[in-house]
């Protein structure tokens, strides 16, 4: 299992060139190291110093690096899921179709550098993963994905099954089932194979998100205003999909004491102006990462009190809606909404208040 | 029928600043002028020193703005989805979920800003639509979707058509579907009105992408190394996606010529600093961005020669693949594949030569 950091911030702040630090500071330290890079235009491979492929490749003491291609991705993953057809279905369909001709359609490159970093770390060769990715709400989106994904499985799971048309249709299922499959069919849709496994890895995904210990993110901001705010938003998005926001960077400065009101009660570093080609200065400027389990938790539940806290830092009580329309309560900012699976001993209970206070937003059930 | 204008470039060039300033220009010719902001932080705000809200409105004459969310979009693309339901199935599902509990997985927030615009467009208020996207691949692919999404229709119309699986199954379908269908069946099973519909809509996302009378790029950069490079880098993928590119936005410089041969034959606009509250100088620094046509076109078929060119500026001929696995050529270059759908003179036919030249790859048949 690897540590996996990223970085999210305005574009133009410098968030590669601080990824690209932060995995030499690791490197250094002696932990075996993948930067990842996501965007495939040239400004990774500039900004490193180095082009690099497809796949990992060694670019200097505990340090790879890979330059993740979305066209590359897809053709692996393509060729498993023909793979995991053939062995479910009596005669696949998808043989018929090939890797190397399907296009990219959007939210693909997330799902697919998803994949790829829950393959990089479960090979057990890096102890961590420095993942340079758009640093936006996209990244949020992607990292959001397992639990977003898990609430979809749940949810539309209990609405076929309820509903009249499941019920219409699955005498016809059972003897088409029999005929197609290879595997026995137990008469739930929800309930094959490829798709419980499906879930399985997203609930495992959700829960690597949700550790700071695991997956951790840094704010990078430079002294710009638009960036700053950029940066505090990203903040209290970045708790809507679970995900601790370990500190802050204050790139291309020296002090970084004016901002530090603004996100306490992160720590803020300041780091210099990146030097030419003496990363030295850079890295020894940078905070230690581990720390980012000092960082408030995006939602801690509270069984005893029957409360919920959630962290929404950078959000007024005019930016946070508590909607509870359908069976879960979902909480709404900053263009996202979450669905906040409870554990069995609030599960189903009526929300009997909600307060914001200090970034916190208190359900009680 | 609105002509919609978007800007390229590396994140922190000023995209933003630009957008606003083209969108001034156009209200100032009295052009009625929709700014339509995606990125849901608040940079868009604080840069057009106003805050518009996730439904289009007045901001100066002849100039709306709105700044999207895919949240609200999610919830009346939902009751779309709904209501398109119930008109096909007797009894439908979807209407115990709820728009208000939907999460947004990855790509969601590039098909709902499609659909957003393509409704703008569609609704006669606007001549001109300038779109302020992420402006890197991820802008790319939200405009590639149409083309891309109708090869996946296509492609997988026929391949389930030939299957034995679906000769298998279909005998089945037709009694679930009489059951259960408000609407007579044909048996191809992509032949739903809902399909066909939706694929049609595609057909025209594509064709007006491709006219750069309707939809066209300008690509920014400053003088850095690396947001030179993106710029290129993106210039070539946009044509991957059937986009013209008009001409090159040089922010903070006063002189563009430096630049000028790396991406001729476009036209390079030089912009002065951004002057603070004062948008006059850099309104009136901007090209007429309607000169988009002028510039090389992605694709040109010539069907007495049998030949198909495709600019790719920006690349080299290793980074150019020209792939024939499936039934329909496939270019791969910038991390995007495109497959050509040939007109009827040439479908079918084999690929006799190809050569990569002045940015030019030329495909004989």
């Amino acid at each position: 299992m690897s540590f996996i950091l990223t970085f999210l911030g305005k574009g133009g702040t410098g968030r590669t060139t601080v990824a690209i630090a932060a995995a030499k500071q690791f490197a250094l330290q002696g932990q075996r190291t993948l930067l990842v890079g996501q965007d495939p235009g040239p400004a990774f491979g500039l900004l490193l110093g180095a082009s690099v492929g497809a796949t990992p490749q060694e670019i200097g003491a505990n340090l790879s690096a890979v330059h993740l291609q979305s066209t590359a991705l897809m053709e692996s993953s393509w060729e498993e899921l023909k793979r995991q057809e053939a062995q479910y279905l009596r005669t696949p369909i998808l043989k018929a179709v090939y890797g190397q001709e399907l296009g990219i359609l959007p939210g693909m490159d997330g799902a697919l550098a998803l994949n790829a970093l829950r393959e990089f770390d479960g090979s057990g060769k890096y102890e961590v993963i420095v993942y340079d990715g758009a640093g936006d709400l996209s990244t949020l989106r992607m990292l959001g994905m397992p639990e977003i994904a898990t609430w979809y499985f749940r949810r539309f799971r209990k609405v076929v099954a309820d509903s009249d048309l499941w019920k219409a249709v699955s005498p016809f299922v059972q003897p088409v089932a029999a005929a197609v499959l290879n595997v026995n069919w137990s008469g739930d849709l929800f309930d094959q194979p490829a798709m419980q496994q499906s879930n399985n890895l997203m609930e495992r995904g959700k829960a690597a998100v949700n550790d700071p210990s695991r997956v951790a993110a840094y704010l990078v901001t430079t002294q710009d205003a638009a960036a700053i705010a950029t940066a505090k938003y990203l903040w209290g998005s970045a708790q809507q999909v679970g995900l601790t926001v370990g500190g802050v960077i204050l790139n291309q400065s020296s002090d970084g004491s004016a901002i530090a009101p603004e996100f306490a009660p992160l720590p803020v570093t300041a780091l210099p102006n990146y030097p030419g080609q003496d990363w030295q200065p850079l890295i020894e400027a940078l905070p230690d990462f581990t720390q980012a389990s000092q960082a408030p938790r995006a939602i801690a539940v509270n069984i005893a009190e029957r409360k919920v806290a959630l962290f929404l830092p950078g959000f007024d009580k005019t930016q946070v809606k508590l909607i509870q329309s359908g069976p879960e309560v979902t909480v709404e900012a900053g263009d996202q909404r979450r669905n906040i699976a409870l554990p069995p001993e609030l599960s189903g209970r009526q929300v009997t208040g909600a307060k914001f206070q200090d970034s916190f937003l208190i359900i009680s059930f």
